[in-house]
């Protein structure tokens, strides 16, 4: 599959992972990066893109690798004045991400498209790939908790994952359409890829963009979707714990139960390859490796074996 | 006059200063600081007002002495970032006053007026005095300069005062009045102060407010305003420079013909004093003293002067 067209979609720090895994590995041409932007919210006035910017910061290099957000060396001092000013200050916002933010709002303000604007970011960070926000208009996450309902940045950075969520809701207050980029890859990719990310929080905004869904069943290529749960919890991130809360099964079998029709081959973790065959009994084929992408090499590997599968 | 209400009308770093001395003789009841807004502008879609920080900054205890404008100890982290994302930054803007910015940015964003939102950055920093803008609505200062029209920021900042001032302009696209809290202060002050400040680019938007320059002339009580020229040049600024390009004379002297009918008193620098006589014939008295406050032991010194003149 090396010279083929690749569509690769991804949430945060997971989809960012194999994201820069297949960047190392495909040409320009060959890859193209959907990105989660049901979790944008506005801080201070300023349209934040936190997943695509996980992605961004990750394939420009500059991503903090110990939080797994924002920018590597970051400082504070205009969030702490911001604080001093009475403004609300729970999402932490670094210096040099903030630029990101201002310029962003600024150029969105200025009439461009959120694809314009990625784009405009990613080459000015030397990003060669494409990356493109799965849509152009606001589709926006709202998860329903016990406590209330929320943004997912409130539910996921204000209340810490904290309160049990009771389902999800994308609200769209006008007219959705995936992005130009998302529909020329989805209409000319020959693999599709669903990095290791969030399955409620990172796909399903993705897979809520009216038309998405029905794209993705009728796609052309090969489907594979590698599990971000492994061993019973996620990497990373509240995965496990929405998918007890919602009732599913916290395993790669839960996840795999959410991409019947969606997906050809599920790749899970060495870990559980005892439940290889339970998830084969879904319909889908199962592949089983090393999926937890400690270091680029592994990442390249995963991305590799994703590759050269015979499909 | 002590226990009387003062106006002080501020520009930029002179005026602050005279209003650092007000502030620190004159309980927060009797003094109004009024602040020039024609030379706000946005920058990456915030709005910077450079007059109105340069005063809060000084009485804040925050202003950078060095520079004459933005904040003591500042790094530029967000701008640097931000140019690199190819956004024009000619205007440096720390990260601590960018968080100034976003913050008036957002406010005025969420419906509260300039005034309102001062008031809120003031009290943040512990500013206890009223500091109000000139206008809650748009007056910008145009410069018209040999090579163009620009904007005051484009002829002060990115033209470094370079090209000759052929005229200048003040636009309001809508409907422009002073600010409440100005208006009040016009109506029960006792003293009108004219900081040391630009009379063309500090002062005349000021009194380009509709109804501002006819209130002033029948203010109820004393007017007394500080010369900025000193020995034939500008203590700071290029006010020496549009006095000439403007064909007028560079001196205290063709300072104080812009202040006929607008001011009774006129303060002009000891190094002046031979040409306290030809002012006089203007129809003003003229003060003779030390202007210059190298430090602040001298504006309160200087401040102290102007209110124990025998109106």
């Amino acid at each position: 599959m090396e010279n083929s067209k690749v569509l690769a979609l991804a949430g945060g720090v997971g989809g960012a992972k194999l994201a820069l895994g297949l960047r190392d590995i495909l040409d320009e041409e060959s890859l193209a990066i959907v990105v989660n932007t049901g979790d944008d919210e506005e801080f201070f006035g300023l349209h934040v893109s936190p997943d695509l910017d996980t992605v961004m910061y990750t394939l420009g290099g500059i991503a903090n690798p110990d939080t797994g957000w924002g920018i590597s060396g970051e400082t504070f001092r205009s969030l702490n004045r911001l604080r001093q000013y009475g403004a609300d200050t729970w999402f932490n916002l670094g210096d040099l991400d903030m630029a990101t933010h201002i310029r962003r709002t600024q150029l969105l303000g200025q009439g461009n498209t959120l694809s314009e604007v990625t784009n405009s970011l990613c080459s000015s960070l030397g990003i060669a790939h494409s990356i493109f926000p799965m849509t152009d208009d606001t589709l926006r996450t709202v998860v329903i908790t016990e406590i209330s309902e929320m943004s997912f940045q409130e539910y996921f950075v204000k209340n810490r994952c904290d309160p049990r969520v009771i389902s999800l809701r994308f609200d769209s207050p006008s007219e959705c359409s995936p992005s130009p980029g998302f529909v020329t890859a989805l209409n000319e990719s020959d693999l599709l890829v669903f990095c290791p990310s969030n399955p409620f929080l990172s796909v399903d905004p993705i897979l809520a963009v009216p038309g998405v869904r029905k794209k993705i069943e009728n796609f052309r290529g090969a489907r594979v979707a590698v599990s971000p749960i492994v061993g019973g919890e996620a990497i990373k991130g509240p995965a496990g714990k929405i998918l007890r809360e919602l009732g599913h099964e916290v395993s790669c079998v839960g996840v795999a139960k959410r991409y019947v029709d969606l997906c050809d081959v599920f790749i899970i973790d060495n870990v559980d390859a005892d439940l290889a065959s339970t998830i084969e009994k879904l319909g889908m084929r199962v592949v089983v490796t090393n999926t937890i992408m400690n270091n680029d090499q592994e990442k390249r590997t995963l991305a590799r074996e994703i590759l050269s599968l015979d499909y």
